[in-house]
């Protein structure tokens, strides 16, 4: 019987072990974990991860074929196959800081498989890591391998938030990258064997290492430029009076580009694009090749041009100071149907506004007090860090409060930031708010999400990423 | 009757309401203020406020048609014609810092007139502004007015320190703008009527809203400049043996250029100029001017040249360092009779030495040590601000005394430095000085106060800005 | 019978003043310092300063025609001739700082001497200054002299730590400028006749007194330069395959360029080459040459840059992270055989490391812990200031041990260091290491010290500075 063990019991690591295992009743998977608390979570009822469906198909295997452990050396020693899918950081300090990827737990892992094993192995990178990764990897196995026999293999994840399980069943592509040798050709086709117990051949894609290292980073870098493209148009589009969304809605008709992830915004966030971009450009950097990492960056420099674009809107458009204003910030997370924050947009737009010395209330649906209060004394990257590594700020940031209702958020403000599409927001009884606002009352929507028409002719103030201005918007020029 | 009402009981509001209750026996004036001991201070013998004839009028209308009070709404809604002359100081945080007038208490002010008002007001801004404040103003009272109609004026002040009530009695110029509506000239004519009771119509100059706006920061602009070309002169003329002040006159004899405000010094002070030209700075940028925004910034570019090559001087002079060295600053205030501190170029001078590391002892006659150890440890803009958000350094700054004598200050000192106009200086002892001076013993005129000719008779090495050098200060370069 | 007097006791002083005083019997030395501590030392058997061959030729002349004491006045007041051999350490703060000489001690000494003189006197400069000094000090001394006569001399000195007897006794040349005038030239030639009692006519050469100052600044900048030269050609060696020792040799056998201080290594140290080289840029940077002045500031860039390029190939090497690993770094001092850590390159590479986060162990036969410490928590050229007046870290530097062992250093290392060419390190048993160390196990030898070969037979993967590298470090390319 062909044994699994996946190094990792995060966010990757799960979901993929449990549906590998729900796949594959002949193969037996054990996920291990050095953190005690996050093994037992899984081994409760109380899955340390929320995902739709994630519940189930941990249910109908654990203890049948997919078991969680602590004992690391054990498990891997035992397995044919090993995962590895642990953090891979952007390193904070040092050679590349702010850019590089931190492979610290990556090479650890390697030094402890290669400590403990005795019979060959296949280790599968899972985690997202930087090209020519694997190879390093490979070096550590082999300088400390006394004999033994690896095959690195590289099988990027695709998984998105809130539809993992759904995106491990019917995967867009399972992407394998090995060794053109022989043995790297074998060990390709065993991991294939794996998947293909329930995904059609022809989706289970075949490369070389590097290619399907740097196919995880590509995909990403062309879907944060899809957004990054549009609102590039967005800036535009209030300069000259069209329309962003029609003309989203015009480009996105033609099949060659295709109609999705075309929504104008105040700016992507989320865990993966940054960092994977940076990664990028860090590799372009390091390969001699600036033309290419500049190309890149800009992916990164309109994301934050917008996010600036957006405070300055606000600080202008009321009297250019926001200074003891109260501002209502309805949204935090980096996308609606998630409590996750990491690199959302709210941050920097709170931090500026915050810079401004404006009084911030702050209403999410899904986001903790303490996780908004963390986010807003953090320095970047450092969510990517383990929680217990993280600066807990002495006092809570001032001027900030966070409130449980939109309406409570509201009151008494001069102007209304929607920064999450959460669907109550469409929904809110904006004539309610109005009352209870300062005059003139405004709403800046980074998302898209109210009728400008409908605000308006209650009496508010209105701008919307992308759309015609309002007259009172353009007659209030301001500079940074 | 008619009725005023300024808001705003400060260096502007105080003595232009004043001076029109004296002219308009007819008119009742009340200034009114939150602060409830400037508004006592106000009602007592003793004013908040030093201006030579100012006790003499307000002691005429005082009780008669000339009223100060804490009850600002009361006042405000009962008035025909307010005036707006509260603080607006440059923004020191977010969009705009450093640059951008901060418009916070003007925008409290508007709204509370909104609110109180019960009839139609024409509303006078006094403050300096940056061009379009009067609109945006108009904008808050507009969005807030349940029905009553304002009209704004642009109504800028033009005093000077020390001759406030001369320049009221006879001003150069009254500046009155609003808008080109038949409603707007119609208020024009309102506050016309109110100078006309002293001041000759050609005198009373009216324009539209935003020129009349513009030209008070353009004006300063303009006299700011003269002082900055003298002073690139005078960089020139130490280079090449010219004489700045002979060049200066022989330019002033130009009638189209005139002989006023073309005195080389070690740089412009006050509380207006670089403020204004700043915000006027700012205001291009805004608009999309950076030409513009550059040729102004040239002129405080130039004040901070002055002032560094002044600091550069004396350092140079003294072997490249004043490691411990005792010198002696005569003159710590803008300009000679007030003892207004704010922009003095003696801030800068003393900073440029403190941080070489020299022992500073400076005499002022009008200037407390309380004043000058608020201003060595005050950030920019500060002074903005009311007194009690100032910081107060923890510590007093070390390595400066505060002495009341210019004897005391000299005594053992390596180089005296006169930094402020005051005609004492100019019959100071200077024998005296010399010979309890260390040796060489040096004289930096900023000012050029003394007699070149007579100090170094005596044995100092003089530097006079704009003179030709000494061949000693020849021999001294040095570069930051 | 001639008395000189030499102002401080410190490394030139000291050794330049036994010297005169063992090979001039008919002269009288005196060596005086306001250090207690320090002339006690002079007087008693265990000397401040240990040079070889130092503590003979003071024992030879000590209470005979040699003296040392604290009683500045009277010996200055009796001397002809008066060495001033006090410190010049870089200017922290103020105009020039970081690259200006701090004249500060030269001018109160020059005060001092001006003071006490009743006769006339022979001043000579042993430290070393900035061009143009000489004339500044004749300035104080004449404004302050009461009719008494000084005539001024530059005496740079040309010492190297560890041979500074040697150097002293056969010097390749003594260099004497004064000025040109009758009285100037007498004065050199009585210097001259000191020096000539044992310094062959030939080797004594007569400048101007500008030239005299500029050749000890040129001098040390032409060396630092040939350093500079060979390791910019290293980083090409390794690029092309070249062997840096080999091209070094083959150049240096040119006799126009002569084979001496032509070795590559991780950069030049020491307490002269970097504060000339900055004060010789600064000098032309104030005489408005911002060409010249670039041009020798290469000189320290390249220095800067071997140094970077050092740490990125550990750190690239090591999978770009050393977060958390050991490394030992074999040698601090900044040539072998002294103790001497000022400037040395250690310093910035283990800074540069503890940046990426490692474990550095040091060991180095002759520096103390306590040194080290102290280098790493200081700013640049606080070394230069006394020892009373610099930073002690509250706590030492963190992730920093001190070893005494070669071996202990190395225990459980991922990577070893070598940062000074002690001849100890090379027959260390580095089978014994390599058995102790991680693997892949790192040798980067910053001063070509070991034996590639043997190295690499061992298992070692070696990275030497210049010379053709190994796979390994090809494959490991990174940016900061």
């Amino acid at each position: 019987m062909v044994k699994i063990c996946c190094l990792g019991a995060g966010y990757v690591g799960g979901p993929t072990m449990a549906m590998i295992a729900l796949k594959c009743p002949d193969i037996e998977v054990v996920v291990v974990d050095i953190s005690v608390a996050r093994i037992a979570a899984w081994n409760s009822d109380q899955l340390p991860i929320y995902e739709p469906g994630l519940d189930d198909v941990v249910k109908q295997c654990k203890g049948k074929n997919l078991f969680f452990s602590t004992d690391l050396e054990k498990h891997v020693s035992e397995a044919d196959i090993i995962f590895v899918s642990v953090n891979t950081p952007t390193k904070t300090r040092g050679l590349g800081a702010g850019k590089a990827a931190d492979l610290t737990y990556w090479e650890s892992a390697a030094r402890m498989i290669a400590d403990v094993s005795k019979s060959d192995k296949i280790v599968v990178e899972k985690s997202t890591v930087p090209v020519k990764t694997a190879e390093a990897i490979e070096k550590i196995l082999t300088h400390n391998s006394k004999g033994i026999n690896f095959q690195i293999l590289s099988n990027p994840e695709f998984l998105a938030e809130g539809t993992a399980i759904e995106d491990l069943l019917q995967p867009d592509r399972v992407l394998i990258g090995g060794r053109e040798t022989p043995e790297g050709q074998k060990a390709i086709q065993t991991l294939k064997s794996v998947y293909a117990h329930w995904v059609p051949e022809d989706r289970i894609l075949t490369t070389n290492l590097w290619s399907a290292e740097l196919s995880k980073l590509a995909a990403n870098a062309f879907l944060a430029q899809r957004i990054s493209s549009v609102n590039a148009m967005s800036a535009l589009c209030e300069a000259t009076g069209a329309d962003v969304a029609e003309v989203a809605y015009a480009v996105g008709k033609d099949t060659r580009i295709g109609p999705k992830f075309l929504n104008s915004s105040v700016g992507f966030g989320g865990s993966c694009f940054q960092k994977d971009i940076l990664n990028l450009v860090y590799i372009c950097e390091c390969n001699g090749l600036p033309e290419v990492a500049n190309y890149w960056k800009q992916v990164i420099k309109i994301n934050d041009y917008q996010k600036n674009r957006f405070v300055n809107r606000v600080v202008s458009s009321m009297f250019n100071t926001v200074s003891g204003k109260k501002i209502a910030v309805l949204g935090f997370a980096f996308k609606k149907d998630t409590g996750d924050t990491r690199e959302t947009p709210a941050i920097d737009v709170c931090k500026g506004l915050l810079g401004d010395k404006a009084r911030v209330s702050i209403y999410d649906p899904q986001v903790t007090e303490d996780q908004i209060q963390r986010d807003l004394s953090m320095n970047k990257f450092d969510w990517d860090h383990p929680i217990h590594l993280q600066p807990m700020s002495p006092t809570t940031v001032k001027q900030v409060s966070v409130v449980w209702d939109a309406y409570e958020a509201t009151k008494d403000a001069h102007g209304i930031c929607i920064l999450t599409e959460w669907d109550e927001f469409k929904t809110l009884d904006y004539q309610r708010i109005y009352d209870n606002m300062q005059k003139p009352a405004f709403v800046f929507d980074g998302r898209n999400v109210v009728s400008m028409e409908k605000l308006r002719e209650i009496g508010f103030i209105v701008y919307s990423i992308g759309k015609p201005l309002d007259s009172w918007l353009k007659d209030m020029p301001a500079v940074a």
